[in-house]
């Protein structure tokens, strides 16, 4: 039986695969190049594929630069960093910092928010999925993204799904695939535990938004202080670890 | 006020921003170059765009080739043709003939859809709706799509709206874009007629699927025997005209 499952080379979405593996699923991993600035993480996704024996693996490019207005794709945007780097970073004090750079300071969305980007990562795992016969499109969004994404809500997984059902020749006959979430409500030090025991290898994985030497295909250095590194960084001291990927160039 | 459009440069495309300005707003079209064989629309969006007074015009290339499985993006599969293409081709005629040619008989849909093709459009415009602080998305589906394709359905865009109220910042923040689908109940006939009123010129569009000398920005003649051709053919010879694009070379 085969699945979709959305894979960015983070530490997310490396889990999530191996959550679908180990359902059972041949999984065949969707990665959208959407001229984010950490292109890094698109090497990092061919790697994390080919360790966890996904039976296939796309990469998409897609231009969302062209709508420009996020920190991630507007190079005239800087993405928020913490002034100073500690081991054990506040995720809170991060996530409010982020919203003080918010251009509008009512919103509690950051600024790295890419406009509808889930939408549109779900609707080519949706278009892939018909073709595929898929009974499932895995996406690894979870409970710390929801916090200030709108496109992580669970609300929104289930509107899409309920759209899903009734846009593809595929739902239309009652056999379209079913979205899972499964990071949805766990803490990343919750994810990195499930993924261990699944045998991830996170020094694969990349998750900073703004690596130093970043470039398709190059080992950028992640940088530390921006938001996707502090949570990361977190998660790995509550777990009473280093980041196998810290100082390691990916 | 913005709006997003929705712009292929077939005939219900141009109508439909043609109601947009009615509507007053400043028209923001987006054509979605997906691989098609009929890429001589891409050209005629711009002339139509041009015509109509739009305020911008973005052509964004996608790769739904990649995924296959259609005829319109699949070299291998052929659009299904009327053995004689007549002057008034019977419709309900052409639309079984297209179900007969689908490789799975019991499905009524036909083999020129495209996997999640609205869809992905309409998760671009929603974020390109976002990015411009649009208050519509105007999109052409119409009820003769609707006979046949499931994402051109009354509510496949309902369940699309409440996906995206859900979706992006601008939703969360209650003032995310109506989707807006004002040839949905309409007749090909009518469609045109409505066109007529608000000054289309017909001439500019292009509505085949399968161009004899296609390729972008060519000046493809219409096939006369696609389902498309035969649709709008009849809808001319309804209303007791001559098809203004007919052997013009667009």
């Amino acid at each position: 039986m085969n699945a979709v499952v959305l894979l960015s080379g983070g530490l997310d979405s490396a889990t999530v695969l191996a959550v679908a593996r180990r359902d059972g699923f041949a999984c065949h991993c969707l990665t959208i190049a959407y001229g984010q600035r950490h292109s890094v993480e698109l090497a990092a996704a061919e790697r994390v594929a080919k360790q966890l024996g996904a039976a296939s693996h796309k990469t998409i490019p897609i231009d969302l630069a062209v709508f420009g207005h996020s920190a991630l794709t507007d190079p005239h945007m800087e993405v928020p960093k913490a002034e100073a780097a500690g081991n054990r970073p506040e995720v809170a004090e991060a996530r409010l910092e982020t919203r003080t750079s918010n251009p509008n300071p009512q919103s509690p969305i950051p600024i790295t928010y890419v406009p509808a980007r889930n939408t549109i990562f779900l609707a080519y795992a949706l278009a892939f999925a018909e073709v595929l016969d898929a009974a499932r499109i895995y996406i690894g969004v979870n409970a710390v993204d929801y916090s200030g994404y709108p496109d992580c809500r669970p609300r929104f997984i289930e509107a899409f799904q309920a759209m899903a059902d009734l846009a593809t020749r595929a739902g239309v006959e009652g056999r379209g695939p079913r979205i899972v979430a499964p990071l949805m409500r766990m803490r990343k030090a919750e994810i990195i535990r499930l993924g261990m025991s699944l045998g991830v290898d996170y020094s694969l994985t990349h998750s900073c938004y703004d690596p130093r030497d970043g470039g398709a295909g190059a080992g950028g250095r992640a940088c530390g202080r921006c938001e996707s590194c502090r949570i990361r960084a977190a998660a790995f001291a509550e777990l009473g670890m280093r980041d196998p990927a810290e100082g390691s160039g990916s």
